[in-house]
C-alpha cells in the first residue's frame, strides 16, 4: 500500500480582461473573466518541489493579455480555443488545457459609451489535448419568471408532506445552461450563441409548466431540435420560490397577487438532454 | 455626569415583495425590497424592557404585504408614502417613519413572462412625521463606461505620486444617485424617475471628462436643470479603474486596447448638487 | 436661483495592506483595508475640470503603503491618525481628511504561521482638520447568540399583528459598534479596544433580554461605564431571526429545539448611548 | 437520431437548520445548511409532466427539520446518513440520494451563549443507493498563511513570463478539502474530523514550500498517513497572492514587509491524494 498523487491541475483563475476595438469613432467592447487550468507531467512539482515543468500562473495571465493585444478577442469560443491550443502546443509538460471564459454584457449607449447589462453572462469552456478540442458554450444567471401558466400537482405525499397542490403559481429560475458543440471546427459562435439563447428563452415562455423538471426538459429539447450543431445540453435551474402570502388574518383575499420572494432554501433541478447519436464527450466536461 | 440614550430607531429591513397585477391576460409585475425604520417615544423599551410602545417589526412586514394586497403598489414613492404615513398616524409612540424601497427591474418577454433586468435598481426613500413628508428618489448600481473622451491631467504631484497623466482613458463607474423632490405632493413619480434617469445617462455619455468629479457635477447639474421638481441630488460614484496592461515585454504596443478591470482599491467620488433656493431638507436624509 | 455644488469629498477606498513585522523568527502580521476620504477647496475640479488641487487617489494609496513601510502600522488608530494628519498638513487644498481602517484578524499557529479569524473585524475611523482630530474605534460582524434568556412580550398589537408573544426565544445578532473616544490624544488603543470588546460581549451574555433594544442599550451602557476614555457609542444590531419550526404536522413537539435561521427580512435596531457631559462630536461622524 | 433525457437529479438546497440541545442549563448548538439531491425513475416528470414519482423538495426540507426534532443531529455524517438512507428506503422512485451538509461553527461564551466562529466550515456529503453508502467529510474556507518558509523558483520561462523568482514569499490559501472514508460504517466522525483538520493545519505550518502544489501534496499525504480510516482526499487551494509593494519610488526598501493582498486573478491548485489500494469510490463523488 502506498499513498500516491491522483488527478491534479492548476492554473490562473479569474483574469479580468476588457478589450476595446477602436477602428474609427465607433468602439467595440468585450469584457471577460478568463480562467485557465492545465494538467500533464506535473507530479514532480507535487512530490519533489521540482518546478521545471510548471508554467507559472502569472505567465498564463500574461498570455491572456498578450493574445488579446496581438489577435484581438472575437467570439469567446475562438479566444478560448486559441489560448488552450497554445498551452498544449508550446509546453511539453502540459497535456490538457481548459480555458473557461465568462463574458459580461454591455449595451451600447453611444459610439464609445456603454451600460452594463446586469448579471446574465455568456460562457465558453474549451478543453484541448494533443488530439483534439471540445467546445462548450453557455449562459448563466439568466433569470426568468412566468407569473402564471405553471402548476405543481399529483406529486408524492408522504408523512412529511405539507405542501398543498398548486394549480396556478409563479415559476421563476436563474438558468445556467452549458451546451456541447458536436465539433470544435470553425463556426460562427456568436450566431450560434444568439440562436441558442433565444430558443431557451422562448421555450421557457411558451411551455405550460407542470414542474420545473418539465420546463427544463422542454428547454433542452427545443435547444437541440433547433440547433443541429449542438450535441448535448446540461441545465441547472434553481426554483426561486415565490410564496403566496396569507392575507386572511387581515381580512383580505390573495388571488395570486402578493408574494414573498425567498432566498433559501430553494429547489434545485439539474438535468441533461442529449442526442442519442451524439459523439462521445471526450474532455468536454473535464 | 450620566449615561443616556441618544438617537435610536428600529424597523424591519429587506422585506421581499413581488406584486402581480392580473387585470386580463397581460400581467404587470413589481418586485420590491422594502425597509422600514421607526422612531419616537421608545426610550422605555431600551432602558426598562417595556415594550408597550413597540410595534413589532413582524407587524411592519405584515403591513407591507397587506397594503400591497389592499391598495396595490403603484409607483414606489406612492407606496412608501402610504406606508410611512400609516405608521406615524396610527401609532401614538411613533413620531418619525422612514420607508426605503429598492425596485428590481424586469423586462417583458410575453403577456405573463419576464426577464430580470440585472443589477441596476430604482430606489425611493420617504420620511414622515406629524407635519410633513419628504421624498427622495434614486438609482443604484447603474454601471456606465466611456471607452474614450476621458482624461486626468494637471493634478497635484507630491513625493508619493507615481501616476502618469492620462490623456485618454476608460472612465467607468457604478452610479448611485438620490434626488430630493422639492415637494412630497402628488406627482407622476414614474415619469419623473424616467426623465431623471435619462438625464443622468445622457450627461455621462455627453460629457468630455477631465475627472470623475467633473462628470459627477455635470450629471447633477443637468439633472436639476432638466427636472424643476427636484431640489437636490447626492451622487456617489466609484471609479472602476481600468488599467492599461503593459504589453511591451511581449513586443506589443497597447494603444488603449487591452485593460485589466480591477476590483480594489477604487477611487470614490461623492458630491451634492443643489439649488441655492431649495427648501430645507427637513427629514429627507434622516 | 442657481445650481451649485454642495458637500463633496473623494478618496481611495479599500486599499488592501498586509504588514509583516520580521524582528527575529517570530513574525507579527497586521492585515488592513484602508479607505481615505478628503475634502477642501475642490470646487474647481467639479465645475471647471481644474485638477490643480486634486491629490490623486492613486497617490493616497501609495501613501498608505509608504507609511506602512517607513513607520510600521501599530494600532490602527495610530496609523489612521498619522495618515489623516499627513493629508491635511501637506496639501493646501485639503481641509478635512478621514481615514477608515478595517482590521482582519489572524490567530497565531506558529512563529510565522497564521489562521484567518473569520468575519469579525476591528475598525477605526479618524477624522482630522487643521484644528483637531477625532477617533472612533469599533467592531463589526461580531455575531453573538443566546439560546435562551430572551423574551419578547407586551408589545403593541394592531390589526396587522400576528406575532405571538415569546417567553423564551433565541436571540442572535451581528454587532456593529463604533465608539467615540473623548480625546484623540495618545492612548493605548489596543488595550482600549480589547477592553471595550470584552464589555460588549460580556453584557450580551449577561443580559436577560426583553427586546433587542434593551440588549443594545445594556451593551452601550456597560461600555461607557467601564471605559472612561469613551464618550459615545453607536450600535447597529440586526435581529438574526431564528424561527421555531412547527413540527406538529409530523406528530412532534418542538420545545425550543429546532429552528430555521432566516436571511431576510430582519429586524434592525440602531441606537446611540452617550454621556450627557460628552465633548461635542466635532467631525467624529463626518 | 432522437433527443433524450440524460443524467438528472433534483432536491432542496440550503435548508438552514439550527438545533439546540437543552439538557440542563448548558446548551449545545449545531448550525447547519443542508442540501438534498435525489435521482431515480424521474423521466416521466421531465417528459410528460407526470409528478407521480416526485417527492416535493418542500417535503425534503420538512424531513430535515422533523429528523432534527425526532433524532437530534449529532455528527453531521450521521445526520446525513440517516437522511440519505431514508429517501432511498421510503421512496420507490428514488434510487440515489445525496445529502450535503455545511456546519457553521460557534464558540462557547457561556452556558447558553455563543459566538460565531467565522468563515471556516466543516462539511459532509453522504451518498446512498440500495446497496451502500459513501461518506466524504471535509473542511472549507480554512484560510492559512505563512509569512516566510515559501519560495517559487526553477519554473518554466517562456516568452510571456515576467514573474521573477521568489526565494522568500508569503504563502496564503483558503483550503477546501474533502476526504473519502474507506467505509461508511459507524465511526466517531467528530473525532475523525478533528484529527484530520489538525493534520492539514500542521502540515501547512510545517512544510517548507517550493510551490503551493508541493504544500497541497504534503497536506494530503500527511492526512492519509495519519488517518487510516481515510482512502482519498481532494484538495482545492487558491493562491491568495500577496504581492510585494515596490517602495523604491519613495526611497524605501521593502524587505518582505509591505504587501498588497489581491482579490483577482488568483492561482488555483487542485489535486487528489489517494491510497493505491483504496476501495473504489462508488458514488462518493456523485
Amino acid at each position: 500500500m502506498a499513498i500516491v498523487l491522483g488527478d491534479n491541475r492548476y492554473g490562473k483563475a479569474e483574469t479580468r480582461l476588457v478589450r476595446v476595438v477602436r477602428d474609427g469613432a465607433r468602439h467595440e467592447l468585450r469584457d471577460l473573466t478568463v480562467s485557465v487550468a492545465l494538467a500533464g507531467d506535473l507530479a514532480a512539482s507535487h512530490t519533489d518541489g521540482d518546478n521545471s515543468g510548471v508554467l507559472p500562473t502569472d505567465t498564463q495571465k500574461n498570455t491572456v493579455y498578450a493574445f488579446a493585444g496581438r489577435y484581438g478577442v472575437g467570439a469567446i469560443e475562438d479566444f478560448a480555443l486559441r489560448l488552450a491550443r497554445h498551452f498544449v502546443d508550446t509546453q511539453p509538460s502540459i497535456h490538457q488545457a481548459r480555458v473557461s471564459i465568462v463574458e459580461h454584457g454591455w449595451q451600447r449607449l453611444g459610439p464609445h459609451s456603454f451600460q452594463h447589462s446586469g448579471a446574465e453572462t455568456r460562457t465558453a469552456t474549451v478543453t484541448c489535448d494533443a488530439d483534439g478540442a471540445w467546445v462548450v458554450s453557455g449562459v448563466a444567471d439568466l433569470v426568468l419568471l412566468n407569473s402564471t401558466g405553471s402548476e405543481f400537482v399529483g406529486f408524492v405525499k408522504d408523512e412529511y408532506t405539507t405542501l398543498p397542490e398548486a394549480k396556478d403559481r409563479i415559476l421563476a429560475t436563474a438558468v445556467s445552461a452549458r451546451w456541447r458543440h458536436a465539433a470544435a471546427s470553425s463556426s460562427d459562435w456568436d450566431e450560434s450563441f444568439r440562436g441558442a439563447r433565444e430558443l431557451l428563452v422562448a421555450s421557457f415562455v411558451d411551455t405550460y409548466s407542470r414542474s420545473l423538471q418539465q420546463t427544463l426538459y422542454a428547454m433542452g429539447h427545443r435547444l437541440l431540435e433547433g440547433r443541429p450543431e449542438l450535441a448535448e445540453v446540461r441545465l441547472a435551474m434553481p426554483n426561486r420560490h415565490h410564496l403566496l402570502v396569507d392575507l386572511a388574518p387581515f381580512g383580505l383575499a390573495n388571488p395570486n397577487e402578493v408574494f414573498v420572494a425567498t432566498d433559501r432554501p430553494y429547489g434545485l433541478i439539474e438535468g441533461t438532454v442529449v442526442r442519442d447519436d451524439a459523439p462521445p464527450p471526450g474532455l468536454a466536461w473535464w
